[in-house]
């Protein structure tokens, strides 16, 4: 099953099943009227959910309409929590490399940062920053949207909790992150708002591609039409759950905690290139003794993309434009 | 004017409005049913929820019923961002004192960190932790609830969107938090839920006690009924409203933003105590060579609370047990 959220005009949107193609969706406001009332409810609203699915994908859904991400917010407008881990090592070892500084990291334990879920953006928003001496940089990363999970949940038991997965743009402003890291509080101006698919999915839609707590697939970014980078989900250093077991450790998690993997990382980067500049740059640094790559000016548009092994788009595009924020 | 969120069968509660002296309280369903909603729609409700409290207060309005801070959640049970600060450098530096430890401040920027608020806890809920070698601790903190914030907000024109005044338990385990700081993420084991004060209140309520963007009242704080300390927040180093203009640089903030002060902490915290154990045992060490004071065991009672100058409860009190969580 997939589902999506329109815009219309409250903050939380209309909540819409999408078929698998992409091509149709359809309101689902009798069953949930947003993406909440549905993970709060999920255990009575999935089967009727599916059943919609199920016509929907069969063309025989009254009501269907043409589905277009434009009209698209994140799939889940906002959270009551949003928790982001950096489960690559890789993404992670370059940048030390790099920058020559060392996270003081414990083994076994992932690393996790509370992040901000009041605003997320669609994923055809305008994106607006106030300076380009920010310097602007994007993270492809995927991402788990949960059920209640109890305190207490054990990484073997977690993987149960989630209800959808999707993938996510997180926008950094790296002019603030080594101060910010330097403080120990994680990310305040260095990570404002964060941009979603237009599509969720339930983990069975992946197939084979979903196995071991981890998405097999990999997730293809341009910049400005060109190619960037394609690295593959499948090298997540922590699955899904053992980020979850850590999270559950001592409180449960509210039905809707979207959880990131942080930036999608490969050993193979300098092949399969990388899903963020500041990695890019970091490799340059290692190859070149200097970064080539410029962060991102105003203007600049941005695509991210997941397709099956037909071909398919998953969870449909990001593709957003960076933009300069009015009276700034 | 003072709201609190009743218990009743959902996540979000019932919101009433509750009486000046905290003797009564009236569901405001038909002007907003959550405190949420009623954040979002404050340029409407604010007037009619006036209204009510006028009445209330004349002991005039029909429906009302005895408040009891035993079925309160949190004003705002779950919210969709929590930012807490840590605005007393005075506590910073006492710690850093005592564990000769120095975490990189910039002058005139305010140290800030995004923390989950899926799951707030009521003012008499039981706290339920894993184990007592967590080095369970609590931190006396005042809060701002927001509306609406405009990208680009600056400190000046920031206090106008402050809705509601309250104060909170950030419970802490302290054993976690030098991994957790170390790494330069935040927290996530070290701060499982907060506990919120049964009741906030616009910042007219507060009277002269409001002013300079601070709270200027005495924390009250017993451990098992004996007296741990009582500090004021008039000694804030950053005011909310420089908060806010900090946070809202690079991005809008959304109706329902819950903003901490971090522990409250005077320079005479020899006489007027500590808001929390951290502290207390870092002056210890400090006076002493060691930390005398113990962490919290299973079965402790705390309690917080904040008088005007009438000797009447603002806010009404925490008072919650610390319990042993069930089956871990």
């Amino acid at each position: 099953m997939k589902l999506a959220t329109i815009k219309n005009s409250t903050r939380d949107g209309q909540l819409v099943v999408v078929s698998r193609d992409l091509a149709t969706a359809v309101a689902v406001t009798q069953i949930a009227p947003t993406m909440q009332a549905a993970l709060e409810l999920w255990p009575e609203v999935q089967s009727p959910l599916n059943e919609i699915s199920e016509r929907l994908n069969a063309g025989r859904e009254f009501g269907a309409f043409a589905f277009d991400p434009v009209n698209c917010m994140a799939p889940l407008p906002r959270a009551h929590q949003f928790v982001d881990a950096s489960a690559f090592l890789n993404h992670g070892d370059i940048l030390e490399r790099a920058y020559k500084v060392s996270v003081k990291k414990m083994p076994g334990i992932p690393v996790l940062v509370q992040r901000q879920s009041d605003a997320f953006l669609g994923p055809c928003d305008d994106y607006p920053f106030p300076t380009e001496s920010d310097d602007a940089d994007f993270e492809g990363e995927f991402a788990a949207i949960l059920g209640d999970v109890p305190m207490g949940t054990r990484a073997e038991d977690a993987e149960g909790h989630i209800r959808l997965l999707t993938f996510l743009n997180d926008v950094s402003m790296r002019a603030h992150m080594l101060r910010e890291l330097g403080m120990g509080f994680g990310f305040i101006q260095t990570k404002p708002a964060t941009v979603f698919a237009p599509v969720a999915v339930t983990p069975d839609e992946l197939g084979a591609a979903w196995r071991g707590g981890r998405i097999h697939h990999d997730l293809r970014i341009t910049r400005n039409g060109a190619w960037f980078g394609h690295p593959n989900g499948r090298e997540m250093d922590f699955s899904f759950g053992e980020l979850i077991g850590h999270l559950a450790y001592n409180r449960r998690l509210g039905a809707g905690t979207v959880l990131g993997t942080g930036t999608v990382s490969n050993k193979a980067y300098l092949q399969v290139g990388s899903a963020c500049l500041a990695e890019q740059r970091a490799a340059e640094m290692i190859t070149h003794g200097e970064a080539r790559t410029s962060f991102i000016r105003f203007g600049e548009r941005l695509r991210f993309e997941v397709l099956d092994s037909q071909g398919q788009s998953v969870f449909g595009a990001i593709d957003h434009q960076m933009v300069q924020a009015l009276g700034m």
